[in-house]
């Protein structure tokens, strides 16, 4: 039996004119994998009848299942709920629990109840009403003879919140098919190509049920083994044992064996060392503690960060000496050593990293950006340069890993 | 004359399994957008021959232009180029502009040059070669009829810089029908519902070339019109009209009338007024940092932060009395003043802007985030708080855009 095939389409004009990144896309496509459904298809249509009819015209009859998300608030662009109920052939009654819902928001907040959210309480007869907890448009499901049409609200915690309490639990009950597991390897320190020679016997030898995919990004390369099998548990002894067999090959660059964030894996390093951190930021303004504190229970090993955006800050709040910042300019080894060792006595923790340079934009004739960092433990201190080439926001990102990844390497002995 | 109407496809498994977020697609469409060109639909598919085919098949006939996005890399699952050149009937050759290019590239970097990078001087012999400055993989354009077909890599600078370069210009030669104009409202105080009732008649009014959106985010909301013409000069001024219009009618909520960020907004008022700005952040972790670092030129204005993100540090850096932490806790207006005091003493700023608060996951019970802010201001300082409803991670965004919003309210004197 084959597994469920997906279709996911986002409406919104929005878009379409890159006002606003799509990341409920991505959020679905993990949940749905996660649960042994393939996506095939990712579709972002405007809010126009026409576009959206067309649309699921051409979907319907290829996916099992279609999920759907945006164009449900009050306002007039909101098109998506009158054009499904009158796609599927329904008509708008009121649901009982969605106003009463809706008049509980409404009281809670203390604020004017209109007619426009009223009509939010307004379902097509002929769906299934997902509740929504978190908001006022609630979702829905459509059933086309074996075929199955979810339309969310687009609005992310409300969406994710439908997924998890109603959709999820509706499509394990329908679930059918292979098992899909994924499996990663994390590098840092080569190039997707050299990788690719080193483990190229390796990728020869791969069972046409398992794929391998290389994904590089900010200087580092991820590795994801995904395999098929009617047999799941069989499946993941086999995936581990070639994610094994990678990572020996790789060993000098792998960086971790789980899907994770570098912060996440760095967590991971100061909890089970029991060690703490701080930081000296000038040029990534509040990024890196930012990264840190992502990860719940930062607080364990994370002390904080001086962000110390102009020389005199340098100077009065890290220690920093005029006569450094004269002689060797800001973007130094000399100030990056007395920016982490000034963190030291500000913050007191085990080891402090600091962060100067230059990442754009560029005068004219300046073509990349110079970065400084220097990790400062004890009454040691490791400094070490980068060059960045691209724009300030990407250099920042840059700058931001590759101080992650060093604190990592000189934490674990693998500078 | 209709406008030119554009499909962005999107190649790569990752983006079905959702292991990376397409911020490529908004920028691309912003970018044909700003050119008159319309976007009609995005899709994204995965690395699989057949998928890729049907998508060509399917969306050619209805779009004037489409741009393909990944699968140009050197590794074995990438497999656009071969597959457009055979679907277009050519077959590969060495392109010598590129060869040379790679050596040169390669030199460099002083990395040995593999077979599989080589392979990428190789291009269709029926298509333009779309020069690629910034990385190894070439960009394409195919023509069929009328229509243009066009492969850019997935790595956003390099897609980037072969869009500025190549693809634009070649674009605005083309370039037919009518001129698109967007001008935006921005504005913190209602819900979309409210504004809408607010400006009911004035959205009906609008002649049917002018359409209105409502963008709400992170407790703000954009509205955004968007008028199309063949005459660009006088729909430019009939959408300012329009927009003066409803920014009268929404005075005291309008924050700006440009489509920016938070952030800038805060840094032309900075810029303008002649002030500077530091931070004491807790639970926002250095993000308000990264965030007003994200505009150039921003060290004229914003001194640093101190992120302080346990309580000895807050006491130790800050100043903040143990007394105060142990009677009110770290989560009060007593302890959001002392930092946002400290912050003064310590960065010498003329606004310092202090967060403190719980921004989850939480314990069993507690639903939602409480924040502290205050602003400090020579003698004189004013608290506010929030609660927050929604996961860490937009709790946090809530914070860093609540926090802005803050600042600019008391610089401006809107409170």
């Amino acid at each position: 039996m084959t597994n469920t095939q997906a279709c996911l389409i986002t409406i919104g004009d929005e878009l379409l004119i890159g006002q606003v990144i799509d990341t409920n896309s991505a959020w679905i496509a993990q949940q749905l994998n996660a649960e042994g459904i393939d996506v095939t298809k990712r579709i972002a249509v405007g809010d126009t009848d026409k576009d959206i009819r067309d649309v699921l015209d051409e979907e319907i009859p290829k996916a099992d299942l279609v999920i759907i998300t945006g164009g449900l608030g009050p306002t007039s662009d909101d098109i998506t709920k009158p054009l499904l109920c009158d796609y599927f052939g329904g008509k708008l009654v009121v649901n009982e629990r969605v106003r009463q819902h809706l008049l509980d928001i409404f009281a809670r907040r203390n604020r004017p109840i209109l007619e426009r959210n009223m009509k939010q309480a307004e379902v097509p007869d002929n769906c299934t009403v997902l509740f929504n907890r978190m908001g006022t448009a609630p979702g829905m499901l459509f059933t086309k003879g074996e075929k199955r049409i979810i339309s969310l609200p687009g609005v992310p915690f409300e969406m994710m919140n439908i997924m998890e309490h109603e959709v999820l639990p509706l499509l394990r009950k329908l679930a059918t098919g292979e098992a899909i597991v994924h499996r990663t390897i994390f590098t840092a320190g080569e190039g997707e190509s050299i990788i690719a020679e080193k483990i190229l016997d390796i990728e020869a030898a791969l069972p046409p049920h398992i794929k391998l995919a290389y994904l590089p990004n900010a200087g580092m390369v991820r590795l994801r083994l995904t395999g098929r099998s009617n047999d799941k548990k069989t499946l993941e002894q086999e995936v581990r044992q070639w994610q094994q067999q990678l990572a020996e090959r790789l060993d000098n660059i792998v960086i971790a064996l789980e899907d994770q964030s570098l912060q996440e894996i760095l967590s991971n390093t100061l909890k089970t060392k029991k060690l703490t951190i701080g930081f000296a930021e000038s040029c990534t303004g509040g990024c890196l503690g930012h990264y840190m504190t992502q990860v719940p229970g930062a607080s364990e090993y994370f002390y904080g960060s001086m962000v110390c955006y102009q020389n005199h800050i340098k100077e009065s709040v890290l220690g920093v000496k005029a006569g450094t910042l004269a002689e060797h300019g800001a973007v130094s080894a000399q100030t990056a050593i007395e920016m982490a060792q000034g963190a030291q006595r500000l913050l007191k923790a085990d080891y402090t990293l600091s962060v100067t340079g230059m990442l754009g934009p560029f005068d004219e004739g300046v073509k990349s950006g110079k970065v400084w960092m220097a990790v400062a433990h004890g009454t040691g201190v490791i400094t070490k340069d980068f060059t960045f080439h691209y724009d300030r926001a990407r250099n920042k990102e840059m700058a931001v890993q590759m101080g992650m990844l060093l604190l990592w390497k000189v934490i674990n002995g693998k500078l």
